[in-house]
This record gives C-alpha cells, structure tokens and sequence, in this order.
C-alpha cells in the first residue's frame, strides 16, 4: 500500500522533512511528559516522603535534559536534510525505539538507584540512541549525497563519538559503582548542554 | 453543528488533508509511546528482575514496528489523497480505534506470553485493523474517483492480502500454539520492514 | 506577559485559528489514546478474563465516538472561524477542560457499569461539554460579527439542541436505571454519526 | 552534531519560531491532559465514593487552569519573538521542565490537601514555572535586541512580579495553613484569567 507522491519532488521532499519532525516531536513530547507521569507522587503528605522521592526527581532532571538534547540536535538534524527516503524514515523511528526506553529506565533506576543493573541498562539505551543517532545522520547524508549539509556540517563529528565513548564506558563502570555510570551519563549531558558555537551561529 | 468551509475548496482540501495527517500523527505518537509506558519497571534492580520482562520488550518491540508501518502507509496514503469527506475522516478515526488497542494487548501478552487468549486477541486488533485500513483506501478512491493517485498507484495490493490473510491466519493458529502466532505477526512486519522499491522511488 | 502580535491582522487571525486548532488536537489525540490506557490488560489470560473487560471495551468504543465526534466537529467550527480573542480561547480550553474529563469516568464506568452514580456523572460531563461547544459557537460568533459564516452555517442548531437535551434526560435516567442513560448516550453519538449533509457538501 | 541552517535567514527564524511553538504545544497538550489520567476513578460506584475524590477534582480544575494561562501567554510571547538562539531553546525547555512537574504535584495535593508539604512544593513549582517564564522573556528579548517587540509589549510586566510575590508568599503560608496557600493560587489564576485589554488587542 505504499506509493510516490502526486505533487512535484521539491514541495514534496520539504513538507515530508516537515511530517517527519513533527511526528518525532509529538513522540518526543510524549516521552518528555510520561516521564512526569511516572515520578509518582509521595506516599504521605509529609516533606520526609517527599525526600524519598528525590533520587527519583533527580533522575528525572537527568533524563529531562538529554531528551531536551537529542531533540535540539534532531530539530538541526533534520533542517538540514533534504531528502526523506525509506531508510530516513526507518533510521528516525530506530532513534525515537531507543529514546522511547529512557521513561521506563528513568522510572527503574528512581526505585533502585543503588544497584548496577538500572544504571547499566540505562547505558545501553544511552548507547543505543546515540549509534542510532548516528545511523540517522549517515542515512540521510547518503540519500542527499556527498554535497549534502549535514555532511559538511557534521565534520569529524567529535561530540557524537565522545558520547559513544562514555556511554560505553558507563555500562562497564556501572558493575564497579553505578556512581560513576552517573557521573559519566551528567557529564555527556553537560558537554552538549554548553552553548554550541556551531548552533547560536 | 457541522458546516462546510467558507475557503476556496483547492486550498479547503489540500490542508484538511494535513490536519487529518497531524491528528493521526497526533494518536499514532502518543499510541507508541504509551506502549512504553506500560512497559513497566522491573520489580527488583537486578539482572534477573530485568530478564523476566524480556517478553514484554519483544512484543513492545513487535508492536512498535507494527505502528511504525502504519504510520508510514498512512502517511504515503493520505499524501496521495486528494479530498476528505466524512466517510474519510470516520475511515480514519476507525483506523485508529483499532490501532489504539494494540497497547493494551501489547502489555496483556508481555504478561501472559504462554496463552493463547492474548495472542488470538492480538491477531484480532491487527485483522482489524488491516481491514480498517482497506476500508480507508477504499475510502479515499471513493473520493477521489476513478481517476485517483491511489487507485493506480496501489493497483492489485499483494502485500495488503497476504496481511489480512496472515493475520487471520493468526486468529486460528493462536489454539494451536500462540508461538506460531507471533511468527505470522513477525512475518507480517518483516514483509513490510523490507525496503519497498514503490516507496523509495 | 500578554501583548497583541507584530504581524499583519490577516495573517495573525489566520494562523491564530492554525494553533488553536493544532492545541485542542493535541489534547484531543492524547484524550482518545489515554482512553486506551486506562483499559487495563485482563488480570489472567484466558478468554474469561478477557469477558470480564468486555463492559469497559464498550464503553470505551462509546467515549472513542464521542470524541470522535467532537473532534469533527471542533473541525468545522474552527475552520469557519474567522478570529480568534481572549474569549474564544477560553471557551475552547472549557471545552477541553470538559471532554478531559471523560477518560476517568470511561474507566469509572466500565468497573461499575451497574450502579447509577457513574452513569449519571458521564451524563454531566457529556452536558458540560455541550454546553462549552455551545459557548464556543456563541464566543466565535461574537468575536466574527453577525455576517460569521459560522452564524450562517449553524443556524436553529437542531442537532446542538437535541444533544443538549437528551444528555440532561440521561442524567435524571440513570438514577431509574443506568441503562436507559447509555441508550441516550448510544443515541447521541449515533445521531452525530449518521453523515450530515453539510458537512460532506 | 549541532550545524546551522542552509534555508534563508528570515524562513528559518520564523518556522523555529513555529517548531518551538509546535513542540511547547505538544508538551502542554500531554501535560494537561496526563492529569485528567491521574484522576483516579473512584473506587466504589457509589455518589459517596465520588464526594470522596472531590478536593482532586479541585485542585485539578486549578492546575488545569493554570497551565491554560501559561499556554495562552506562551503563546503570545512567541509570536512576538523574532530569533530563536540556543538560550532560548533552553530556557524554553527550563519552562516545559517545572510545568511537567505540576501533574504531579497535583496528585499528590488531591490525596493530601490538608498537609503543608504538598502545598508549599506545588507553590516552588509555580515560583519555578513564574521565574522560568521571566527568565524565557529575557532570553528572547536578549536574542531580538533592544526594539524588540516582546520589550515593548511587556514593559514593566506587573503581574509577572505579582505572581512571583504570591507564589513565594504562598511557600511561607503553607506551614501556617495549606488553605492560606491555596487561596494565593486561586488569586494569581484569577488575576491572569480576567480578559487582559493587551491581548483582545
């Protein structure tokens, strides 16, 4: 059941980058919000229940921010495109499968902060995202071709492979203490949080 | 207090596709990401409390697909679309009543995977909602008339039987084993996963 | 924090109905699917168990077509709009306000489908919301002045009348039996359904 | 794997306008309607058993309006802005993240509204969301320079700074008596509800 366009390649291609962010971000805005849903509310009415539940906000800050990421570099991302092909299209929902496992993680490691299995396996997600994140960019640098923006503008691409790098080591080191997987999940939030010259111009 | 447009009826169309398009992008995003919310938490934080919710990450992972193909048909389909009557929109909206079920048996077979009551269910939502989707088809040549993109582009519909087929299919084989079930489901998204010569150019 | 808009009026108004539009979807998308949520997966997994959820599917199906409904017609309404102030915007959020509440007494329904009070307590909501299209309908046409399309198209509002009234009959019903209430609400929404020959020209 | 734009200057500052609004939108949407899903259906089917889940129905109504104020002043704020720069991606989403965390808290007060903790938490959060906003206002002031219209528009900004005084003092009084505080949140919502000559122009 699936068939090309009726109307001309260029509006087509343009408004179908634009279905495709929106898609994303109502799938993101979706995810950003579960997550709220899942810090449940204390038990008690008192502020001693309420610090019970801190461990789990901060968690929550955490997961906040790198979804606020991903999608800052995803609405670039796309900008720059300017084709959507199937693999484009397969490679964006490959991404949103990953990011779509953080609420459940988020919600796992707020309850059990201390043990190493929540924080390994929120490296594994972390560490899927980010290959996913990279497929993504080479799938629509092939489908723009070797003069496309985003492949000039990726260039070595530094950040993307340094986050590879500490999500990587985090899902080792969360077996030693998963405070240093936490250490090193705020640290590649806090590497793409500082304003990007590349972004502000 | 239902009335007709007060806009040329070019433009009236053209946009009333895309809010019919946002909406059920709108539905399908928060379907996805709600099959992440009822991924719940494992109970424990080890490995072992982790394992016994691989099941439900399967079939989440089964279920995302399935939504992905939809939302990428549907997207190809209404693109393809020229005007939307009523019988349009309540093709649609039918659509997506049988698409958003698919959490809710997505998180009965993550629980209860050995069973053949949630796997016959699950054939029965994805029978439904492949019909559903032939209706809307139906639907939008309707429409468009004889003449329409969507008659011709999607000529005979091989991949559309073989599903209806397959997922019936299903429905019986689910009393039989529910494992042979989940293979026709997997068969059904594998044959669609597969990149579509029609769909990329 | 509020300030009129630097673009030109036509513009604004135009694009002014865009978002108000693309919001309420928003809200009425994630309406419709949290719905879906809210249906529990059967505790066992046998057929029986699924029979036991038989009550809330058809209550769900009812709600799904009511919002369905509403969705069609907030549709039209806003497409026939011509400006939207301070006024309209409220109206618009009361009615959201309104039909949001309709998920929880969905679920409160279909586990108490027997018992008076949660029929009755649908029949206020489905009054409520009513009566907040109805205000929406005035709060647009006072803001468009009395040549609105929207003044024109309406009419005696039959439909809007009849809805208004059965709903309020359905609430002093259920205290007699719940099930003359669902009958109203079944007539209701079949009344909406049937298509309305303004609407598909 | 941040890059700037290849499209003309002017397009893509209003269309980031534009993805920033669809995003917010989209958040807002889950935002307000993910509390209508935290009230919880009531237990028995009794009218006895609905009294009993009144104050959450209140206090629903109360952030429910609260976060209609914050999308309608949102809204204009943005259609005001001219440049999107990175700090105002962030603070935008610094806004989004204390809004998240009303549903939330109203869960929390709808089961414990006689306590202090949740009333002065759910009073941060407003301080937060009311800081955040002015915050957000700056940024975009800073991005569009000193003609800016947002700087025009908002001039001395005295609800801003009223709400930010009856929020702060609404943390203090909640120790004297939740009630206190609830009072200086139903004040600051009223004072934002009323018609604002600025906004119906």
């Amino acid at each position: 059941m699936m068939f090309g366009n009726s109307r001309g390649p260029l509006s087509q291609d343009e408004s179908e980058t634009g279905r495709l962010e929106a898609f994303s971000d109502g799938v993101l805005a979706v995810i950003i919000t579960i997550m709220a849903l899942e810090l449940r509310a204390p038990v008690g009415g008192s502020f001693t229940d309420l610090r019970g539940r801190l461990p789990a906000l901060l968690v929550y800050i955490l997961s906040f921010a790198i979804i606020g990421i991903y999608w800052n570099n995803h609405h670039h991302l796309l900008r720059a495109a300017r084709r959507v092909t199937g693999g484009v299209m397969w490679a964006n929902l490959h991404l949103l499968f990953w990011l779509s496992l953080i609420p459940v993680l988020t919600s796992w490691i707020g309850e059990h902060y201390r043990e190493s299995a929540p924080a390994a396996a929120y490296g594994v997600v972390g560490l899927g995202a980010a290959v996913a994140f990279a497929i993504l960019t080479r799938a629509i640098i092939r489908a723009d071709g070797s003069s496309s923006p985003v492949a000039q503008a990726i260039g070595r691409d530094y950040k993307g492979r340094v986050s590879l790098l500490l999500n990587a080591a985090a899902i080792g080191l969360a077996f030693v203490s998963p405070w240093l997987a936490y250490a090193l999940f705020v640290s590649v939030a806090v590497m793409w949080f500082v304003p990007d010259r590349r972004l502000s111009r």
